[in-house]
């Protein structure tokens, strides 16, 4: 693997799962893999769990991590060919992404999207950007479109805590105050793809996420029919894909609660607003497995680093 | 040792002083102890000491270190249990103490003080937010109303330095522009408690500390007479206690002197200004042990986390 | 060598050139020198390649890096002898230095230069602050008016780029929106006097380097006269010493172009602006060196910390 942007870039989503439950078992075993190699993991938005997890990941190969926040501590990037720069930005990404490949062997790179141009958004002109220009293998930590390291750390989660050999998954909307990205459930649902499950999507009419994504999955409008069976239940807020980054409604029925939830495991890739998103008696009781999700990113992170590393 | 809140966590304090002392002689001891463990230092207020002490203390025990400024670099913190997060905060504390212990093996956290509210102040929410949810040892980089770490780093400059079996040790409320927390006072009383020696607190009589805390303390209100044939001199500002985080009087005759000081040595946890809690005479000269103070911070938390570590 | 605050500090450059070169070629030659030794990089100024090429440097030599954004992490430090510090500011730079010395072996400074006040810029207030009361080696990671670390960078780069044997090289000022630092330039120059080299500075009348800095250089005010047979071109803007910070002038006619530059190789420090200091045909032609100086940061960092470490 040289670069990890999306969840298709493992190939075989079940062995890249299964070899990160082995990394899980025997943190260590690699620890001689990253020798001498470094990290830099780049934030242009804040992080908790990924900025923890891949620097955990990271370590746990022998690696040395750099972290920068871009924007606090480095230069205000220009991602325009042929731009002639003379406002606020003074540094372009050719040059940025050509300096940090001589001092590290992998960026790592976090880069919301603004949710104000959806065409800019999709071009992922920070990530792309750094693919691009940048001679080492670049990491993606959350970009505009997609988290594909949160979509393997819930793929091993499904894996460990599965029983039916096809379970069925439901990703269902809920209400949030704020307009959140589209990327956390743009990989799910791509990850989910991969899977062999009953997968359905719920959520309100206006809600739709972008069509080429969701292409052939089944989408149910009735979110008490969409979790009927359900045997995983993963709750996730976003934004309006058509009328894009809007907050079209925050209509409280969609929360998630332990009577809708039935005997189904809750999973959510964390922050969550409590008693908004989903209720306190599901996060509080042994059906939510937000917690072991939260864990697996350090062996999504490294499974990822290690393929990387194998291949330098 | 399972967490590190209070100075009163150490067990006897002397052992713990003269411990210390050992690892000051030999920094590297331990280095294998702290192998293939993580410590995640979280950061709520600015810090120059604790950062880099607490940093270095982990290293020389070869733990590897993860710096984090949770106000910037994180998500807003919910305390409230039950709260309908549909507002600023984006995470609960209860995810966040889980996920941090997900990925490191000790949490050490710094959240001062607000001064608004003394009953908040009281109950330590972050802190003991941390100390309920997460599953990992948490130590007190400076709390609210506590700063153990350098209560130690307090003791065993004592030790170090003190000539008299039984000295005099002074602590004296000193002018400060801004109103500062009671947190390095308290903590100092609590380990002075537990020294066998003749302790005098002197303040101005509207500067009381917390009389739970200074329950059985001599308190004099006359500075020049608690301040005879004192062997050492802790200084340090606070705002009141009773009329809640109020600068009251920055009352100048209050600053130590050369004079004053007579033949004592000098301690302030730092930082400190020069003329208005101390004179340059003071600091200058080789009566201040300031710089000291500092230095074993390094070895207040590195006996702090090498307690700890043995026990995991 | 105990500090390095300005090129001179190395002694003979060829030698500490070709040094660093061969430490290019085996970065990890020296990886246990550093062992059980920690460099802290204090930032007062943002920093993209500093920090990186710095951190990347010091953990080629085996050491412990702590990186701290003094503005944003610590206290607002005082720098004036006897002052009374009842306002903003809560520690002293005697203090805060000496500090720092208890944690660390080596500390790495960056601190602009404000261009309001010129004595106080040439004054070097905490570079010199650091160095007088440190009780460890400083090192300059771009101080008001110097910037070595980029100066011994570049020397590198010529020695590995130049064909003839006393090569003509032309600095060259160029437009720029804002008022920017006489850093890289002054220690370019003092880098270039040390060389054996036909060396030209050419700008704008208006825009004349520190006097004492270029005496005995040759100064051309027309570009292309300078220019003339150049085997390296080194750009970079610089605002105005005699009205003192100024941005008096902006003519894009000091550009520098793929047609000015004819076959000579083009230098920058960076970040660099785009069509306005310098037109992408240069930055995306061969004739560019600007990533192998950045690059070369690395080695520049790892030469002068592995002379520093020699002799702790």
């Amino acid at each position: 693997m040289k670069h990890y942007l999306s969840i298709s870039d493992l190939g075989n989503l079940q062995s890249a799962a299964k070899e990160a439950i082995s990394l899980k078992k025997d943190p260590y075993a690699f620890e001689l893999l990253g020798k001498r190699k470094t990290i830099c993991l780049l934030f242009f938005n804040n992080s908790l769990r990924t900025r923890l997890s891949t620097q955990k990941a990271a370590m746990n190969l022998g690696m040395e991590v750099m972290v920068m926040n871009f924007g606090n501590e480095g230069w205000q990037l220009e991602f325009q060919d042929g731009a002639l720069m003379n406002e606020g930005k003074s540094e372009h990404i050719k040059e940025a992404a050509q300096v940090v490949s001589q001092f590290a062997d992998i960026v790592a790179i976090r880069a919301f999207a603004d949710l104000v141009d959806k065409e800019k958004d999709e071009a992922e002109i920070v990530l792309n950007g750094f693919k691009k220009y940048a001679s080492i293998p670049v990491v993606n930590m959350e970009s505009s479109v997609a988290h594909p390291l949160q979509a393997l750390a819930d793929a091993i989660t499904l894996e460990e805590n599965k029983i039916q050999e096809r379970p069925k998954v439901v990703l269902s909307w809920a209400p949030h105050p704020k307009a959140l990205p589209h990327a956390v459930a743009n990989s799910f649902v791509k990850m989910m793809k991969l899977q062999d499950a009953e997968f359905v999507i719920t959520h309100p009419k206006e809600y739709k996420l972008n069509p080429e994504i969701t292409k052939d999955c089944k989408i149910v409008h009735d979110q008490e029919k969409a979790l009927e069976n359900a045997n995983f239940v993963y709750v996730k807020n976003w934004s309006c894909y058509t009328d894009y980054g809007k907050v079209l409604s925050q209509d409280k029925n969609w929360m998630m609660t332990k009577e809708k939830l039935e005997n189904a495991r809750f999973m959510h890739c964390l922050p969550v607003r409590r008693n908004v998103v989903v209720e306190d008696a599901v996060l509080d009781s042994n059906q939510s497995l937000v917690i072991e999700q939260a864990n697996n990113r350090t062996y999504s992170a490294q499974l990822v680093l290690k393929r990387i590393l194998e291949k330098l």
